[in-house]
């Protein structure tokens, strides 16, 4: 029985323009930390991730959904907590300041991910091996498919599992081999040329065979030159992200993307608002065979529906410390499943939580093994960081989803 | 100069049912009040409306962008708002936490109003005199118009602006006539038969022309047969909306909007998930000529852009205390006008400052007369509550935006 919910206002400064993007100059990466103790003294934690500014917003919120689980079994509460979330996400007043989106969708991610946490322990098992355990109908109780039901209704959903529990045993080789990391950290915006280069060389030289670098520059040939720069020192074989923030508006983005191409980019992420879908699709069409990665400002599970159903994003970037946490991170891995959309989290939780998850997309979905981002800036605060070794994380073992910090 | 800035969080128990929809069943409706009071000791007051829990986030939201107000000039601030918008709007943390929706937008739309009623009271004028009287490039540089730029450019947002002086004159008349009204509360979702056939009675009688039922009951019937009342009690030339305030998912929609055509609603409201751009336009296709209402709960100008290039929206509904307040109301208005779509405002102002929004948008836009919505509710603790004669809005003429509460 969950006994104590507590939620904590987390912040770390970075450092010498560690973080910087296009748009975040000077981010402050923070957690909402929510923390559920039971009766046996085993805590729950969950993450939410914020840039700093406001992350006591996002506590308040996360304060009011935990407090509703005080008193609850977990194993009850994730038996059939797809309605739990529903019930939480639609509560009447706070929808309101939604509906899910925004501060209270990001509190509702931390105590989401907080009750999976504690169910994983409680089990005394890794999340991954939690998720891949389950039966099919065990997973979609987690769900809240509410609003799906034009393209993914609860049969839907049991049906695609069970399709794929076919190749699962293969699959699970992923287990000891590990699943690949993708370098963020080579060229962040505020790093100057020589640092790239620098970072780019060691980066290969760790084992990474794909790497993220930051754009959408005012002056696009600060851009190209970067963009150059990288492809030049990381040569043909390294997979090469672009990384805009939604710094352009549509018709940058196009004449931009258009100039990037060059560099034979294996995504351009986020180049323009993530609200925006149809301008999305013109600039699918227009950068074509090119590919868009999307989903790091994707609030929730219809949205992401939107983007799949017009067809214009090659990468979901769905991260489960922006969404309503692993439940609502699974039902867009699903989602993105039927329709054949690989899925590449952001990692607001700096790979710690999505770890376990890309391997559960991977071995239970059958979603194909692409990169999971990896950055680095935050491992010493972790009490078990992510580990990553010649370019692959090695797989978690420690009970639970990985998120306890040292506090 | 404004030397203070303050924030309250005001909150109004409803009785017997009034207020309740199909989500909503017991909402408290509150204001994040903004004061900003300059040297001469006038205040701005901006609001922003919540449904009571979480009103207290939306506060510190707007604290936060209050705050940076302080020692400027009402006048200088409103000669460029919109880079002031911009600036606030895409602060690089608070960013994070939107961007531009949820509780962080709620937060600016408050203080943004605050701006606009603090500009109108400076020069002693009504707002929508102020707004009226302002150049088209006066009007613009209030407004953001950034990640529009495939759709209403600066100077495209001129052009139709100075388009419209023409007829400008004959349309001021309806300063004289008054805005119409339509009623809202004959239908709230908890009164029973009786209650909405006679409050269906007494606002015929009381001059209104449109009403609105709210529907969504998990029994389809309930809805029918409550539609059905409403036609019969109003007689044929009234005309009904039907509001199912989200309640129902895609297919769902589909199946009892064909049911509800018979009483031919002049339209249907916020049918499913205000996320679901592509849902709403398998809807529109599915049960034309019936139109479609929407825009209470869409928080930013890229959404609303959306649905107008998907074509799937017989009216917007913008409301000025949910978008980025007046500034944002007034760039959804042109985009709509672009489009050939009406604005028909929801009003958790209670119609105290769209009242004179939609007389702007007619006289200076060229949006033809649709009605406001009135909600009576709050009025006794407004300073200058709306007035509604024979169904019509009487022209407020005191200065500002008519949103000081008696606090």
């Amino acid at each position: 029985m969950i006994k104590h919910c507590s939620v904590i206002d987390k912040r770390f400064p970075l450092h010498d323009g560690a973080g910087s993007d296009a748009i975040h100059k000077n981010p402050v990466y923070s957690y909402t930390v929510t923390q559920l103790t039971d009766e046996n003294g085993l805590t729950g934690t969950g993450l939410a991730f914020t840039l700093g500014e406001g992350n006591d917003l996002v506590c308040r919120a996360a304060s009011f959904y935990a407090q509703q689980l005080k008193g609850k079994d977990i194993e009850e509460v994730m038996h059939d907590f797809g309605s739990l979330f529903r019930e939480l996400s639609n509560e009447q007043q706070f929808r309101w300041l939604g509906p899910h989106k925004g501060v209270v969708h990001l509190g509702l991610a931390s105590v989401t991910n907080a009750c999976f946490d504690l169910w994983a322990k409680r089990r005394g098992v890794p999340l991954w091996r939690l998720l891949t355990d389950l039966s099919p109908e065990a997973i979609v109780n987690t769900l809240d498919l509410s609003y799906l039901e034009d393209e993914l209704t609860r049969e839907d959903a049991i049906a695609l599992l069970r399709l794929n529990k076919e190749g699962m045993s293969e699959r699970t080789r992923i287990i000891e081999k590990g699943y690949p990391g993708y370098d963020t950290s080579i060229g962040w915006f505020n790093y100057s040329d020589q640092q790239v280069q620098e970072n780019v060389k060691r980066a290969v030289a760790a084992g990474f065979s794909a790497l993220k670098l930051k754009v959408g520059s005012p002056d696009a040939e600060r851009d190209i030159r970067r963009a150059n720069l990288v492809r030049e020192a990381a040569g043909d074989a390294v997979k090469v992200m672009l990384d805009a923030n939604q710094q352009w508006n549509l018709p940058q983005a196009i004449a931009v993307c258009h100039k990037l191409q060059g560099i034979r980019p294996y995504w351009i992420e986020e180049p323009t608002h993530p609200d925006d879908i149809l301008g999305h699709k013109i600039l699918a069409n227009a950068i074509a065979p090119t590919k868009l990665a999307l989903g790091e400002h994707v609030p929730n599970r219809i949205i992401f529906k939107n983007y799949l159903q017009s067809n214009c994003v090659g990468f979901i970037q769905v991260d489960a410390v922006r969404v309503g946490g692993v439940s609502e991170f699974i039902t867009v891995s699903l989602l993105c499943r039927k329709f054949g959309i690989p899925v590449v989290p952001h990692v607001g939780d700096m790979g710690q939580l999505h770890q376990h998850l890309v391997l559960f997309n991977h071995i239970s979905m059958g979603h194909r093994v692409v990169f999971l981002e990896h950055i680095p800036h935050l491992s010493s605060y972790f009490v078990h960081p992510a580990k990553i070794r010649d370019g692959v994380y090695l797989t978690p073992q420690e009970p639970g989803s990985s998120c306890d910090l040292k506090l």
